[in-house]
């Protein structure tokens, strides 16, 4: 079905362009013109693929915190394979979410854009909504394993707990990208390195 | 000094209604217009206090964090007056920031509203940084004081450690004002709660 194919490119390509401009400029300079110009293809292109602007935007926030979350399960997956602590594997998910390259970078601006028009935007609320949900869901499974393999010592509320840790790291997040003294993005992969390692103290035995 | 005071009072009177636009729609529908209509004054009267609509939404920023840095600092010196625990003090300090009443959660929507703007502008990235500098300051400061009392056991970095707790009030402020479940505005108050109280576990003893 290469028609298919082509029109998923095609969504892609304009949402990424709406994402370069976000991060290179802001939010309110998305326009459907400026996006087209941006994607290298014709207004009236753009217009094939997306009936507003408001489902530009709503495509470009969704491929945004897809390509985190796909990253996160990717990580986990390979953290599995290889047998890896579940304190680690939890870090390097949620490093995911830390501007530690200029893309991170450029995804956590974008995310936060679209997070302060939430309000009163139903669409991009529920992409927020449902990729937050997505994350925790995978905190507290990473919990419950690190229970089971000793990694941690007793029980918690694995609901609440998931919620702080991601509270935590998304506060880290938001300061260093608006440049908080004294916290780098180092700074505050060292404070979830902490964190984890406070949490999850026990050795690590899958044969449990 | 009677004209003096009317200049602040009107500009004071003009952010507010900054303010009260962006908490009930966003910062996008603030104008010079919209702004004097929502005052109750002329679109020439707003002109002659703010040169342009950035300067007033700079003002209204300001003013914004002004009353919450003022809020934490008349509840630190109530809490030392009355000699109570360090713990309680920061809790009390920080929940100035949380979304626990239609006024703090209006605050809290206006001040990710202006974050969210910071990028590209220095007049606002200012206004946070300072702010946040400040409230960070007064962290550190009650975590020296802890030290002294007793309820701190051992010294901390305290300029991270403070930076650190900042950021996790401000993760869960976001993750409130956004909807994510499990997270109420009491359920992030008691985490910081229970955050506070394994950081600050030992008696309060002034006359140390």
């Amino acid at each position: 079905m290469p028609r298919i194919v082509d029109h998923e490119e095609r969504r892609g390509q304009i949402a990424d362009a709406v994402e370069r401009l976000i991060a290179a400029e802001s939010l309110d300079s998305v326009t459907v013109a400026r996006t087209a110009e941006e994607a290298g293809i014709s207004v009236g292109l753009v217009q094939h693929y997306f009936a507003s602007k408001d489902e530009m935007l709503l495509e470009s926030f969704r491929r945004v915190r897809n390509r985190i979350e796909a990253r996160v399960a990717a990580r986990r997956q390979r953290s599995e394979r290889a047998g890896a602590r579940i304190e680690r594997m939890l870090l390097d998910g949620v490093a995911e979410l830390m501007p530690l390259d200029p893309a991170r970078r450029s995804e956590g601006r974008v995310t936060l854009a679209f997070t302060a028009r939430t309000f009163g935007n139903p669409g991009l609320a529920e992409v927020l909504r449902s990729s937050n949900a997505n994350l925790r869901a995978q905190i507290e499974q990473a919990l419950r394993n690190a229970l089971a393999c000793g990694e941690l010592p007793e029980p918690v509320g694995y609901e609440l707990e998931a919620a702080r840790l991601l509270a935590f790291v998304d506060g880290l997040v938001l300061h260093c990208h608006t440049g908080q003294r004294p916290l780098s993005a180092r700074a505050a992969h060292a404070m979830v390195a902490a964190e984890l390692a406070r949490l999850l103290p026990g050795p690590c035995d899958r044969s449990r």
